[in-house]
């Protein structure tokens, strides 16, 4: 029986509770296991998940209770949505784009140019962005939260600088995006998926010539800056990608009214401080980093404008096959381009002048 | 006496519920009165106050319910504080640099060339900045949780083009903040305050000749590119304002420990969606604004440049005489030089070459 409705019916009839009634409170009582795609050593985004954990159980009053699990407890990082389809967990906090190869729909959350953090928001709370998702979601069973965000990352590490397109042709790239593979291959590169316990190895020894990776805060705890110092930007390949909170959409209908919206409002919460962390780790990242050899180089114009291209051919290709992508990127890019009209009056504007002052 | 410790101590204590124990949850039911700064109109800002209480309400399954009062229904606009700080209404939502008259701290909520939205937010959550803005509120009796943001504005409306320092020289011109109104004085122009209803007669009649107000979506209310057609961008006037919530220190401090959370979750659900709304309706209100006559114009480099000189003097100025603020800008414009450094990497040019995509 739903505490929700207990109260309710029991205020409404005005009977006289018995003895029983904590028992039926205790029962009440949710438990769920988060399953994360993330190690704990990221603490910026598996953070994340403990903050919402946190919030759900003081909002509730300790009533609801989500125990977070790190990738390999309960099931493998890259099984957690299939884990929380089936309800195996209940939830889990991840990078939709690590199941692009379901369904490129997947890669949404984060792609090749695609929107800012601000902007991703305003399609998903006020736009048509969370209905499409959560109506595509909806085929995996699963129900969706966006919960942090990393900003634009950094564009990856490369052993040596490249001037040109010449440059690149040939180089072997530890890839994490199956769209950004694909522009990278346009381009002549060679992707390469390898474990990431493997990949400093693979570029020490230059068994890969480059790793995409993350951004500063999240990069600096690998040390590839030491095996491959020309550290480029901007991270075109993945936008900012956002980290959602997938829920069983069995155990979300379950819940009583005012948890659904506890969940929301914590997953909420959780982002904001997921990208606040972020924006605080990054800074001083960077300056250690540069301190510790890493040069920072700006992608040549000649390669951004060719990845550019690749990536419009890209998402053609791919909505030309897959209709549910072509609908909802659809959505997506006419969304953007509306952003990125108004951003570039007066947000690019002054952020230009703050940042010229230093 | 507090539903959570009720729930608790008879859990605990194992003894019979009575057919008292319906009236006592009832008793426990909060209500909360919130005065707004903004009038219904705008339905953005005012909107974050509705989006707020009914999640608060569904997130407590109706037991804590805020009524929103637009400005003089019970308080006038510029009353809420006061209102706040002594209890007569236990919240408000509004700009806190509305009373800087008070204490010039009150304006780091968006000062002229401030952080924007996203370093805001980074500062309060994961910085110093919540922590030291709720000591310096905490003595006029009120806490404050982030609930909106505009995001950059536009700089304002003029009757004549400006092409430089000469030109503005005597401008009379309607600002709203205290310290925008002190650099626009350093630079030879006539701050003046105008009541919002009289403004556009003033601007039609050439009694003014110019003013600061919003952007697209908000100023479009008030039609002012029918008289005054030049609209001059960035709004570097108040960096990226943040609309805050302020609750009474009494009624928060009442609250029980899981409507405490509650509250800042929907605070911090309610701000994303307040800023979402933002960039959701601010692109199709500039179309609409150029189609209607409004010619966008960038402020001349020499009276930006020359603002951004004067607003440090009127830092300096400030901090000499008021040590609170001065203790508070030092944190956030370190904070701010940082966030600066990292964004002007990876973020700024991303966003770059998105914006120069269309």
């Amino acid at each position: 029986m739903k505490r929700r409705t207990f109260l309710k019916s029991s205020g409404l009839a005005g009977v006289a509770f018995t003895a029983s009634a904590p028992a039926v409170i205790a029962q009440s009582g949710v438990r769920w296991r988060l399953a994360h795609s993330f190690p704990r050593s990221l603490d910026t985004v598996f953070g994340g998940a403990e903050i919402f954990a946190a919030l759900v159980r003081d909002m509730t009053g300790g009533k609801f209770e989500i125990s977070v699990h790190g990738p390999g407890e309960l099931v493998p990082p890259f099984g957690v949505l299939d884990a929380a389809q089936n309800g195996t967990v209940e939830c889990t906090h991840t990078a939709s784009n690590f199941f692009a190869g379901k369904d490129e729909t997947f890669a949404l959350n984060g792609i090749p140019f695609g929107m800012n953090s601000r902007q991703l928001l305003a399609w998903q709370f006020e736009g048509n962005g969370l209905e499409l998702m959560r109506d595509f979601y909806a085929d995996y069973n699963v129900i969706n939260f966006p919960m942090g965000n990393t900003g634009a990352q950094m564009g990856g590490w490369y052993r040596e600088e490249i001037g040109g397109l010449d440059d690149i042709k040939g180089l072997k790239l530890r890839v994490s995006g199956l769209l950004s593979g694909r522009v990278y291959e346009r381009l002549g590169m060679v992707p390469q998926s390898i474990p990431g316990g493997e990949i400093y190895q693979s570029l020490e020894k230059g068994t890969i010539d480059a790793v995409e990776l993350s951004g500063p805060y999240d990069d600096e705890k690998l040390g590839f800056h030491k095996v491959a110092r020309n550290y480029y930007f901007p991270g075109w390949h993945d936008g900012s990608p956002q980290i959602d909170l997938f829920v069983n959409l069995d155990a979300y209908n379950a819940l009583p009214d005012d948890y659904k919206e506890i969940v929301a409002a914590a997953a909420s919460q959780a982002h904001l401080r997921v990208q606040a962390r972020y924006d605080v780790l990054n800074p001083p990242a960077l300056r250690r980093l540069v301190a510790g050899g890493a040069v920072l180089r700006r992608f040549p114009a000649e390669i951004i404008e060719a990845a550019l291209r690749e990536a419009q051919d890209v998402y053609a290709e791919i909505a030309a096959s897959n209709p549910r992508f072509a609908a909802v990127f659809e959505d997506y890019r006419s969304f953007q381009q509306d952003q990125d009209l108004w951003f570039s009056v007066a947000e690019a504007s002054l952020d230009r002048i703050n940042q010229a002052r230093r």
